[in-house]
């Protein structure tokens, strides 16, 4: 008798459903970014500032992971993109099931982008597939420079890196190179935008990526 | 035939050691602080401020809690207070477990207080006790008042509340009274101090309540 070896990757269920979602984005050829970070890093006034920086140029809608309240969506609403809030009522990431829901609520036969804002935690949403295409960690300066070594694995898994708040600069204690170093020690890809969704300074680049991203995608077959 | 009600709590692991924890503080007269907030909050230098402030006062001992890196203990260290770290290699939150092995290594005989500094997180870390006597939970001012809303339950388990970095409180948006009051919503008992962990600015009336909290600690049989 011949022995045969088996390998079957046994799939979570949350790894299955981020399949599906990956598929249906796809099938609409949306771009999905999963984008995370630490409370108040400032994703919601980046994402704000993006989307109306790109209103011309592509179609982003939104889906809002909290764990209470609608703050975020609201403040996505007043861009006039299509924004979905979901509440995570006390977990501390967003899952595939939730985003597979909140996919069907958004009008996906008119966008090109769909941007996933995470519940505010740099541990545990980087451990949850969610059916994007990339992940984007933002940080802000205000946290410090040795978050990329302390908090290694969102860094490691990230297709780009804000560094956010650049305005604050003067007033604390961080080593822009620093921190690029480290997280480039992680992730040797790694794309890096330092800016300020505040002011504006540095957000042409990111734009420009965003566009970039999207245009790659919709090219794959 | 009577009917009997049987209650009994199902306690978890965690819950059972960090009821041993405790015991153990208490046998030794030793207060225990959880201090938890999002990386970046400025834990570390608060503690290490706090513990040069206090130091002809008290004597306190630290457990460092962090994903990787032993950063934030060689930053204690400086200050000559005994300081453990401990890994978690990718958990989100300090165990029971983990503080019942640190305590053991920290020279608990000669201490009056343990500081614990949670792992960076805003929501897991308040579901785990770890033994201690209260929660404080730190929020710096470049995170945005809109926290204590957004992550509840922190705001509602905690004995007090550091509004921190308020040296850059003319640079950012956050409105001291907002943040306050929503996290007295939350919790009518929460003690709140705003201060600069960097310049120094209102740490007297925190140091003061360590102290107080202390005395009230030890006065207990």
């Amino acid at each position: 008798m011949k022995n045969v070896k088996i390998e079957k990757k046994i799939l979570s269920e949350n790894e299955k459903i981020s399949i599906q979602n990956s598929f249906c984005f796809a099938q609409n050829n949306i771009l999905c970014l999963n984008m995370i970070s630490s409370p108040g890093s400032g994703k919601t006034t980046l994402l704000a500032r993006t989307i109306n920086e790109l209103k011309n140029k592509t179609r982003i809608g939104v889906i809002e992971g909290d764990i209470q309240t609608d703050i975020d969506a609201q403040r996505i609403k007043e861009t006039g993109a299509p924004v979905i809030q979901i509440n995570t009522e006390g977990a501390c990431h967003l899952s595939a099931e939730q985003i597979s829901r909140g996919i069907k609520l958004l009008p996906i036969d008119t966008l090109d982008l769909i941007i996933i804002e995470n519940v505010g935690n740099l541990v545990c949403p980087s451990a949850f597939e969610l059916g994007e295409s990339g992940k984007v960690v933002v940080l802000s300066v205000a946290e410090g420079d040795d978050k990329p070594a302390k908090y290694p694995s969102i860094f490691a898994k990230a297709k780009a890196m804000i560094i956010n708040k650049i305005d604050l600069i003067e007033h604390v204690d961080f080593d822009i190179e620093k921190a690029k170093k480290d997280a480039t020690i992680l992730n040797k890809d790694l794309k890096i935008f330092p800016l300020s969704a505040k002011t504006g300074q540095g957000m042409d680049q990111w734009n420009k990526w965003i566009l970039e991203q999207i245009s790659n995608y919709q090219k794959q077959e």
